[in-house]
């Protein structure tokens, strides 16, 4: 474990790290939607090394207002096993983005865990991933991802949703309990757990477990 | 509200940013401690108005990887009304800088909120700025902390912890719940509700509230 803490570490020793996740960023990405997830895994770094990925390799800013620099281009962007699709305001013009509509797809062809936060699974579903899937989405957004996927069951009451190798969560902070659903698959629960514990979160461990779907008058 | 949802818009009409937040970032800054909050007060541009800040006008890696890009450099930081401190591993290495501690001591006199996560409010003690206050910080570094400030009250067990204008939060996670207690206090408790159900966050209300200090062995 790394973070902030006096637990035990391990970062002496360790093998090289074992998946490596793509972490897409473009123009308006929700900011926890992103970093609430990478929080999480970053936490592993014996597990997971996090690039950000973005169009070009330049700074983005988020909906909120702060800009993260990318790390690699999608054009120079490494092979991962993890793809991580955030969601924002600016899925609605990622969406009639072409060449990032051809880079999803050709990447979640060979990833082996392709997840997405909140409306990411708009994107997704934008470009065809998601058809025939089962598949969730921000709340309040739920009209708005469904208009991109016509052949996605969409699931209105869930915190998160996995079909195979494809996960997609609800709105924003619903994706850090998703990332941790995640890291207890890949990981074991025990490791989870304790990702939790280090970041003094709340882990809501129950995938159906969703207060806001009915908020928002979905049910 | 802004962030991502088809809740009610109100981007037009409105009056100017209320609150600059000044959002310190070092070297070592941990993800979750800053942009968790940030995304609450971003979800309210009418309110606030967010400053990446950081030493030197670059970009800035944390404890996880990502990079963010700083807006302004601390020489060139306009006037804020709040200070947001994160926490992280790099808070080790600050805490021996001068130049940001006596940034920090100098605009902490004058700001209206000055607000700490994690290991963050290490940093605030070693500047002085928390002598004869109560506070909290990350249960797991607590020991650290209380070494940054023997004139402080510390606080073991405590979500989050309040002293007049000086908040500190409990660790990484904290952050999010004591963003949305500042909210409440600044723009009343249904703005602040309203934040949590449209970021789909289980808001922890409750500043006593604080499972992970008995987990620490703190108690």
């Amino acid at each position: 474990m790394a973070a902030d803490s006096n637990g035990p570490a391990h970062r002496q020793d360790q093998p090289p790290p074992s998946k490596t996740i793509a972490a897409l960023v473009f123009p308006g990405f929700e900011l926890l939607d992103y970093f609430g997830p990478l929080e999480m895994f970053g936490a592993l770094p014996e597990r997971y090394r996090i690039l950000v990925v973005a169009e070009r390799d330049e700074a983005v800013r988020s909906t909120q207002g702060p800009r993260v620099m990318a790390d690699q281009s999608l054009a120079a962007c490494d092979d991962a096993e993890l793809l991580w699709i955030p969601g924002g305001i600016g899925t609605r013009e990622a969406v009639a983005n072409p060449a990032l509509l051809d880079w999803l797809r050709e990447r979640s062809a060979t990833t082996d865990t392709v997840a997405s936060v909140c409306t990411g699974s708009g994107l997704l579903a934008a470009a065809g991933i998601l058809d025939g899937r089962r598949a969730t989405s921000n709340k309040r957004a739920f009209p708005w991802a469904r208009s991109q996927g016509a052949s996605v069951e969409w699931i209105p009451k869930a915190r998160w949703v996995r079909d195979g190798r494809f996960w997609t969560s609800a709105g924003v902070a619903a994706g850090i309990d998703m990332a941790l659903a995640i890291i207890a698959d890949q990981c074991g629960d025990e490791t989870a757990a304790e990702t939790a514990d280090l970041t003094e979160y709340a882990w809501h461990r129950d995938a159906d477990w969703d207060p806001f779907a009915e908020k928002a008058g979905l049910l």
